[in-house]
Order: structure tokens, then sequence, then C-alpha cells
């Protein structure tokens, strides 16, 4: 006791074969809770480390999605490269990849010989539609996973046609559910030795965000209808105009919305033969939202958010990028963070979004230069080896 | 050895004071993974209960987010139910509320008395801007974090206004990296005896989900436009007409557009002088969309998605819920499962998008009737307490 508390994953070996999104994602979030994680890479590395914006000879989308790591260079098509990867598997406690399924059992890694060199090891692979059925060979991308699971069927208007999301939600969700899969076996692991696979598919992850549309659809066997800005069901919700802006307001039962009436100045709305339930607010709809706007126009936007958030009803405001990285509260949190990466200088990254209150996650490392510990981390495996010998 | 393995949150025991939705899909990820979940709910019940559409006297909206879980009413305002929810903290793992930052100090449940109760007890907190900062005492709701986060400002083509998703993405967002902390924080605690305070915002969770945007932010000051299904950077990219339907196709490199190319039957497009680099495909786009919209005519939407899928050429469908939960690999990959509810029959819901090889997650309960498990809860947490003494 006494000493600096060691983060949850302290000792926890990662061995990371993943490259672009999904994978890099998920080995940062354990990284980022302290794991040891070795980014293994061809010679021409992970291709992302050619993506996005480069600054002093560094891409910031590679920086931000690959720190807290290093990088060992391994040709997985040698044998040489295959004996290291299977050193550096023996004393791992996890190995995680993105490949399609069946690649690693042709690069000689099926799950059964890995259970062989490391019965301890949890294994996670992220992929496109999962290991089984009729679409397993087929290559993954986040559109093509965004539509294939519903996900895009209910974005836009209802005179749109359905729209992706612009954040690759597919790949992000797949990497969290892995980091949380990993972790869950690990703890098993450690309660009773034994390994196991971890998978998540791109499609399932995005379908699992359907939450209540999907219960929804099950019940009624309706497909959920594309609404845009308003909620399918209640009014009002949606975008509002002030005096300068629109504001956001989200009603989420009938006391809030009294409390949204009586600080615009409307207190007897409810009252209103028009507007007395939400079935009838829902039919008028436009009438209603004509009838705020008009309330609304007597202040500014800033000040009704102050005002309605402090009468307890949730509202703000559409902020780009730039009013996020500007605005208090985004600054308070920690949100976004500078990393010193050598030579390349400081690059800004999105923070932490898990708070722990003892051991609160650090970017203990930068992203890594290609091959920067290939000597370091084989040399130690080589001499680990034979000492057990 | 030998036995059937224990999953691997098995005796894990969380008490969950969460309703609504981020909380309780969190508590339901611990559930899936075998946790023992203790949902205390006050005597009018999670407000879901009453939500979304009944069948048989039961929201399957309900249902679906509470599997895994036994229900415990207590009245947190009484002494005697502050007194059983001591008793039941002091031999729990893991504690978990989604109140407004503060709501636990008011109920005399400060993080500092948390511990004193159980030092080992891992406490987290889902909330929705953070409990440190201005906006702490703010109400949230996902439309809210949405506009605030940023997330919303990129959705939406360039002529619409911003949009919405229509998922409740800053709740399940916050609530599977809550689960992910939470089980991180239990490993520390394995190792070293000490609980630890965990606490995720709804705005820093959908803010996490820029990624690559914010990167490209960061390194170029710049705020991501909104673009609709047209890829900001690269061309050809989005929804295309075959001779039925839109057909989503994302080449991902000039490797793949060159397969794609090959195989609708324009192998020498990249030669045309219109269309021999990314820059120049993606300042005509319109021009090229049009041209492979004329070779995808001479065949089917589904003969299509064969047809490239073989090629390597990522590619699908907008499919609606119906589509997607008659799809074979969606069936294949169990998505979507029945469970048994007593008098209210059996529930249709999602499955489990986390595969685990050795214990895979299971519906072991069906959602709880309100209060269904009190008297055995409290019985049990008695008489232990009875026999420690």
């Amino acid at each position: 006791m006494g000493q600096e508390p060691s983060p949850p994953l302290d000792g926890v070996r990662v061995i990371d074969l993943t490259r672009i999104l999904s994978g890099p994602f998920c080995s940062m979030l354990l990284g980022d809770m302290g794991a040891d994680v070795i980014k293994i890479e061809s010679l021409a590395g992970d291709p992302v480390r050619q993506q996005g914006h480069h600054k002093n000879g560094l891409s910031w989308y590679f920086a931000s999605f690959n720190r807290n790591k290093k990088s060992v260079v391994l040709d997985l098509y040698s044998r040489d490269g295959k004996a290291a990867l299977e050193d550096l598997l023996r004393d791992a406690d996890v190995l995680v990849e993105n490949f399609r399924p069946g690649v690693m059992d042709k690069m000689g890694f099926s799950q059964a010989h890995l259970e062989e060199i490391n019965p301890r090891l949890v294994t996670a692979s992220i992929n496109g539609y999962g290991s089984e059925g009729p679409y397993t060979d087929r290559p993954a991308f986040d559109f093509i996973a965004q539509a294939m699971s519903g996900f895009m069927s209910v974005n836009g208007a209802d005179d749109s046609q359905p729209i992706r999301a612009a954040q690759p939600v597919s790949d992000l969700i797949a990497g969290l559910y892995t980091a949380f899969g990993i972790v869950s076996a690990l703890r098993g692991r450690d309660r009773d030795g034994q390994g196991q696979h971890v998978e998540t598919a791109m499609v399932n992850s995005a379908l699992s965000f359907m939450a209540y549309l999907a219960s929804e659809h099950f019940v009624t066997g309706k497909n959920p209808a594309r609404t845009g800005n308003d909620h399918p069901l209640v009014a009002p919700y949606g975008l509002y105009a002030t005096a300068d802006g629109q504001i956001a307001i989200a009603p989420s039962n009938e006391q809030i919305l009294q409390k949204l009436l009586n600080e615009i100045g409307l207190p007897n709305l409810l009252l209103d033969a028009r507007f007395d339930d939400n079935a009838k607010r829902f039919a008028q709809r436009q009438e209603l939202h004509d009838i705020l706007d008009a309330a609304l126009a007597s202040d500014t936007l800033d000040n009704w958010i102050q005002r309605l958030n402090k009468a307890g009803v949730p509202a703000g405001k559409v902020q780009t990028l730039q009013d996020v990285f500007s605005d208090p509260q985004i600054i308070a949190q920690d949100m976004a963070i500078g990393v010193p990466h050598g030579k390349h200088g400081n690059v800004r990254m999105l923070g932490f979004p898990v708070k722990l209150g003892r051991t609160p996650c650090k970017a203990r490392l930068p992203a890594p230069e290609l091959g920067e510990h290939t000597e370091e981390i084989l040399r130690s495996v080589k001499s680990a080896s034979t000492t057990s010998n």
C-alpha cells in the first residue's frame, strides 16, 4: 500500500494483429486501461499510417487510435515471423485480430493451435458478418454494415432516402463490445485458468443498437419509420427556432413538458383541447411547432439553454466540433488531450470517455513508429524463453 | 474440471439502481456475462415498464433490456429502504446508477460513505455531462447529447439540416463503455482488493465516436462537412441503382475499386483521364455515379451483391428490420432470440453481439416482475448478516 496504484489491466499482455479501425480501437481501449499492447505490423505497416491529414510526418488519425501501444514488425508469411509470433503468444494473455474469418487458419494459427500454444490465451476476432453463416467470406466495410444491419433504414427524413451515420459506428461499436468481451473473458480465465474465443461482428454490433426500435418491431411486426429529427411517437421534440438559432428540446414526459411550457410563457397550453394529450399533440405537431417557435423568438439561444436546463428541461444546441472543443464542459471533462510525439510534435486527440476515480486512464505512450519496439520486444521474449529452458 | 464452465462474471453481484435505458443496458451486458444483477426499483418501478407496445401485459422494450436481472422494490427515501440498500452493498461487488450527479449524495450514499460500507465495491455512474464542470446539473437526454457532442453536426446531406441518429446512440455507447469500465475495475480490484469509481457521460461517449472526424478536425482546424451517403473524400462510394433496387458499394482502396470495375464490365475506366485518380473521381463524382448506375442496370440487386462480394468488393443493401430478421446470416448468428416470460408468453428480442466460445451468453432469466425477488433477496442478505455476526 501507499504506492501509486497500478491500472486495472496492468500486466495484461495483448498481441494485436489488427489494422485500420475496429481492431485498433479495441486494443487502444485495452491500452488506455493499462494493458501492454504489442501491435504487430507487416513491413508496410497499418494502412492508417498513410491515411488522413499528416503534420510533421505523422497521420493524426493513426496517432489517435494507436496511443499506448508498441510496434513490432513481423512477416507473418515467413517461417521466422510465424515462430516469433508463436513465442510472443506463449507468454501473452490476449490475441486480437480483425482479419476476415479463415485468414488466421491459413496463416497456421487455427483456434486449436492457439489453444495448444497457450491454453490461457483469450483470443478475439472482429469481423464483418461473424464466422458462421452464409456471408462469412464477404469483405466488410462500415457503410455496408450500416446498410445490412437495419441501422441505416431508420436514419433520415421520411421523404429522403435512408442515410448513413457519418461516424464509422459499426467499427466502433464492434471494437467496444470486443474490449468488453475480452476483459470479461480475462476475468473468467483468472478464475478457472482457461482462455476462450471472443468474437464480434460489425453487422451484429450495429443491429444491437436498434434497441427499442427492434423491440417495437418484434412486438408489432412493423418496420420503424424514418422521422428525421422528430420523435416517432412524442411531440414536442426536436429543433425549434429562437431569436438567433435553433434549440434542441426533448421533454421526456408530461411533467417536463409542463416545465417547458411554464418557462416559455405558455403555462395553459395543455388545457387547450388541441394539445391535451400526446396523441393530439403528435397529430398537430406542425401547429404545435409553430406555437413553440413563436414563444421561443422572445429570447436568444444561449439564454434559453440556460433557462430551460435550470427549469429541468433537457435542452441544447447542435454544436460543430469547433463549438464542442471550446465548450467549457468538454474542456472540464478533458475530452481533448495533447500527447507529445517526439519529432512529430504535440498531437491533439480525443480524451478518455471512461473516467476511473483511483486509476484514471492515461496516454502512457504515444503512437509508435513502425517497428520501433521490434528489437526490444523480440529480445525480451527470447531471453525469457532461454531462462525458462 | 469436467463440469459446465461458469460464465465470466459468475459470482459478481451487481446492485443496479438504474432505470430507463443507458444504465439498464449496462447492467444487462453484465448479466449476459453471468453477473447476478439485482435491479432496485421504487414502488412505481422503472418507467420503461409502461413504455412501448405491450403484449400479454408486458412491455417488450422493458423485457428486452432487463433479461438476466432480479427485481427488488425498495423505498430509498425511507430509513428501512436505505438500511436494506446498505445491507445489500456490504456484500456486493458493483453498484451502478444513472441518476443526475449529486442525487446519490442527497440520498445519503456519497462516494465516501460507499467506500466505508464496502471498500471493495466498484461504483459506477452514467450521466449526461459528467460530474465535474459547469453543466453537471443539467438534465440529460439522448437527443440533446447527440446535439451537444458534435455527433449530430455531421449527419445529413449538405443541403439539409443536421439530423440525429434515430437510435439512442449516446445512451447505448455510454452504457457499453461503463460495462467495459466496470469489468476492468473489477479486474483491478481482484488484484489489489480496492474498488473504485467509474463514470461515463453521454456527451463524452457520443463525442468519442467522432473518431477520425475528430482527428481531421484537430489537424486541420476545420469542421467536417455533412455529405449524406457520399464519402467525404473517396469516390465511388454510396448507393447506386441496379435493375431492381439500390446497392450499397464501398471500395475501400484502388485495388478493390479495380475489382469492382472488372466485375461490372468497365475494366479500363481508371485509364480514362477523367477518373485516373481519387481527386478527379471525387470532383466528377456525379458523372461517375451515372456511369456506374448504367453499368449496374444490367443485373439485379441480389445478383450484384453475390457477384461483387465474391469478387472481393464490399457490397450490400439497405435492409429494413423485416429484411434483417429474415436474412439467413442474421438467423445463423442467432441475433433474434425467444425468451419465455411465464404468463406473458414468449418474447422475441435481440440476441448477443459478443460471442464467447467456451461460455456463451445466455438468457438465464426473463425480465422480472416488479419486486418479484424482494423477499428472496432481502431474506438471503439478512440471514448472511446474522450468520456473520
